[in-house]
């Protein structure tokens, strides 16, 4: 079964346990000619897709009633997979969801890695830094470099914590995050099982 | 006296009592022909001012071996202006420093409103919106505006109040941060004051 979380900037294939990534902006979804079962949240790879018949979209597999109408079938997925917990999935948004014994209890959005530099960037020159994964969240930085990541991670760590529940991180940029809340269980492969739970119970 | 605190996006005057903000893009220097003492962290218009004789810096005012290097002079000025408490100093950029006892612990930065909403709506169109500064944030979100919202705000919120201090808002978004924070005391003249503290006492 060849399975497709389709995101913003990438095709996400799993077929048995290998996964790999095409670009939205040059994979030409036709040359696939096994069936794929996907989700996606991009529009316009979307509607592309609906000429496809080999393309099978899932979503409709879910209950939507327990999440909220524009939230982002990616997120839901990744909550069914999941009895209780809070997930990270860094992409090139961070979404972050709570679900309790079994019910969604909401979450937010952060920007992802490249979103945020960029913003610093385009503040002013002299935020124009790579973050510091290795930095130590403990101590207020007393340099540039540390003051906008601690400004990214220190924020988004503390609001996290917060929530005292068992963190699973996903997405392309779950390795990194790891170094920050160091507890995580890193599960790359949440969306999919998600996504093979709904079509194994349907 | 003329005071001015230029930023990345404005020079703000203060005669008297009476603050007025003039565009970074559009305003010359040269038409002001009274003494104006000033602080810059703009580096294009600090090279300008160097030519203009009225135009008076300072900065070497600072005992800069209190704060780090690469740090923004108006960072430094706000904090002049206290003894201890935690500013917030919401403009294009979001500053976050902390002062205890007379000694500045170090501080972070976050991006400003403007370049937060831009990072969003870059990431995706689905997450171009506005923020809510009504949200409830005691609540997890599970709608996307307040889920944008709640990721930018509430993260901030986490870790300022993580220090347990007195909170000292000032920038030109300080009276719609002030509906977050809600206990802060809003002072629009920080910088203002930290300068004054500093001319006097040299």
């Amino acid at each position: 079964m060849l399975l497709c979380d389709i995101g913003n900037t990438s095709y996400h294939f799993l077929s048995q346990s290998e996964s790999f990534k095409k670009d939205v902006k040059s994979f030409d979804a036709s040359e696939v000619k096994h069936n794929v079962y996907y989700i996606c949240v991009n529009k316009d790879v979307d509607e592309s897709l609906k000429n496809l018949p080999n393309w099978i979209d899932i979503k409709s597999h879910l209950d939507k009633a327990k999440y909220y109408d524009t939230m982002g079938v990616d997120r839901m997925m990744a909550l069914e997979a999941i009895e209780s917990g809070i997930i990270i999935d860094a992409g090139s948004a961070i979404t972050v969801d709570v679900k309790r014994d079994g019910i969604f209890e909401g979450g937010f959005i952060y920007p992802g890695l490249n979103a945020m530099r960029e913003s610093y960037q385009n503040i002013s020159s002299a935020l124009a830094y790579e973050f510091n994964f290795d930095i130590d969240l403990q101590t207020l930085p007393k340099n540039s470099q540390d003051a906008i990541t601690y400004g990214y991670l220190k924020t988004l760590y503390c609001e996290v914590m917060s929530h005292k529940m068992e963190i699973i991180l996903t997405g392309g940029d779950a390795n990194l995050f790891v170094k920050i809340f160091k507890d995580a269980r890193v599960d790359e492969h949440l969306v999919f099982k998600g996504m093979k739970k709904l079509i194994y119970d349907f």
